[in-house]
């Protein structure tokens, strides 16, 4: 497709609300069920008449379907504006590259900020726990119904990351590539140990009144955005902390008082308090649950490698990130490993940066270039190119 | 002290509240003062005739003076069980011992949960922004006022470690050995960030009442609790948690639900509950303020080693963990190059252990082995052995 002059027009974007008929629920891991399943989505570029160049790329846990669009309610540049675009590794111009929010989220997929149906309320905490397989089944979906059999690439970062995992493990015949960034095949005790801050600083918050806050009522705010702070400070590097502010203070001299001396401070409480803005904090409960829950070993009897049996065929690359202590390089190397084990295509490339989990969403040319060539290559093997 | 008999019967406790006369303040960094300074301590030991065996141990952030006796809230042994007691490298048996609970503090110093004797209701937010230097001060004084001219050592970790430095730097001539454990010379930006969601989290506290939730009223022990929870994840390592917990359940079968699931989920909240029982939100918002203040180099003409110049004739140690995150090796080391740099007297020892920055308060026998070989040796050079 890059060598044909018309594609250069081809990337549009398009996108909608997939509502599904009531009798097609989502079957979740718990053994309950999500009627009247809604996957909001986007699109960019075109499906080529063989079906065959279709993208999906999966969402960290606080993003959403605007990957490569200005947000709706910041008016920001999409999350993944460095990896989906023109010109960028995931190209509108190649791929028809479809971008979806997660069952759970609240972006206008069926979430906890739903109405019931039955009940005509939110759902708030009836809600029902969902698990990266729930998300990833509401995705396959979504695919489905958009008339794709079988997806070119699936990547993703973070939680999106272990999407891919999911994906690989529970659709191995329906993609023909699997792109891991920054993720781990489980959440270590430090992982959930963070997790767990930020709920308790949600639920401690009195307006969050066990879930029900609803619309028109005050939100939990505070503890929404205590929690991204505490979420936040994991997605840095300490280096890139200390490069970006070491001990830089707001005004000259110090306050003697509470206020945000430090410039560290103030751009904490900058990201707690925009984050409420744009995100809810019953689908923060339930998403960091899903990413808690998730563990994809213990699914296959405790060996990683036995999730990824049936996906030998696929061809997977894995990235990590040097100062990435939230999910370090040494988790991206046990997936390798057991794609290793399996007889798995699998590509690992660590990338040297001091910009910590948050990389994955910067300005890394060499972790773009890398990527670029590695869809380049299956591109052509999958005669799309 | 050590072949003499009698001194096999010195190790009673002593100790109470260390009254300053109101001609006697407290003279602040900021510039403001504290009358009528009150200071609680313990003593373990009997000072000798010379006078020359007193060992100032200093505690950490929300630790207290019951380094080695059991805690009057909780029933638990003290904080520095391992390191200060008979048979410990700290023995009341050589060492006349005391340790005083920081100005700033809630367990009898004077802190923002003091009666403000100008208003006759408790501090709350009127109290003073303090500093580490201010902290030392005070400990000077009671040191003083014991008829104390010249310690044997001050010893500490973490913030205590950090107090063993500004007492090096501000009376050089009142310490014969300094013993810095696990600590910094200054916080980082990274330091700062955790410390400022723990001031958040209390803040956002509704029964926090911008401080002045005094006696008798509702504490916020939510936001309190979950500062501590966001806080302990940093003292220990990623490796210890995983040993500890890994993904371990609480019960067979995971609750579908916000219970806690995981044992580090029930571990963290556990520490959060307890720890409220046994300290003040507006201390913890003090003492971390103090902390994040603290530079010592900063104060120094931005030259960390002359903090060092006057105290040459000191004999440092410097004690660091191998999988401290809080305050990694690499802070120590800053340290001891600005000891070397003016020709100080400086051992270094890092510790290999996977157990975090907890470690100093662990049974670490390596640790424990090398800090009494270095006390005992001092305590020989300065004839008191």
């Amino acid at each position: 497709m890059r060598d044909d002059p018309t594609a250069k027009t081809m990337n549009e974007e398009g996108g909608g609300v997939m509502a599904f008929p009531a009798d097609a629920p989502l079957r979740l891991e718990s053994g309950g069920q999500i009627d009247g399943l809604e996957i909001a989505y986007k699109t960019y570029g075109r499906l080529n008449p063989e079906g065959s160049n279709a993208v999906l790329v999966c969402h960290a846990l606080t993003g959403d379907q605007y990957v490569a669009s200005n947000h709706p309610l910041t008016g920001r540049r999409g999350w993944g504006e460095h990896l989906v675009g023109a010109g960028r590794p995931i190209d509108p111009q190649n791929y028809f590259i479809i971008c979806s929010n997660v069952i759970g989220g609240c972006m206008g997929s069926t979430g906890p900020s739903s109405i019931n149906p039955a009940s005509g309320a939110p759902w708030g905490l009836t809600f029902p726990v969902i698990t990266l397989a729930d998300m990833v089944r509401g995705q396959a979906m979504l695919v489905a119904a958009l008339g794709i059999e079988r997806l070119f690439a699936v990547v993703g970062g973070s939680m999106g990351g272990m999407q891919v995992l999911q994906w690989a493990a529970d659709y191995p015949g329906r993609l023909f590539a699997a792109v891991c960034i920054a993720a781990a095949p489980r959440h270590s005790a430090q992982n959930i140990a963070f997790h767990e801050v930020g709920r308790q600083a949600i639920m401690a918050d009195p307006d969050w009144r066990g879930g029900a806050y609803g619309a028109g009522a005050a939100r939990p705010e505070k503890g929404l955005a205590v929690a991204r702070m505490a979420a936040h400070i994991t997605y840095l590097s300490e280096a890139a902390l200390q490069r970006k502010f070491g001990r830089e203070l707001q005004r000259d001299g110090l306050s003697w008082g509470f206020d945000a001396d430090f410039q560290v401070e103030s751009y904490l409480r900058h990201q707690g308090a925009s984050f409420v803005d744009r995100f809810d904090a019953n689908s923060y409960l339930y998403i960091t649950r899903a990413l808690d829950y998730f563990d994809l070993a213990a699914a296959h009897g405790g060996v990683l490698a036995e999730a990824f049996r049936a996906a030998r065929d696929v061809r997977f690359c894995v990235f990590s990130f040097t100062s990435d202590w939230l999910y370090p390089t040494v988790e991206s190397r046990a997936i390798v490993r057991a794609l290793n084990a399996v007889g798995a295509r699998a590509s690992f490339v660590e990338i040297d940066s001091d910009k910590g989990h948050d990389a994955f969403l910067l300005d890394e040319p060499v972790f773009h270039d890398a990527l670029g060539g590695f869809l380049t290559a299956a591109a052509a093997a999958r005669d799309i190119a």
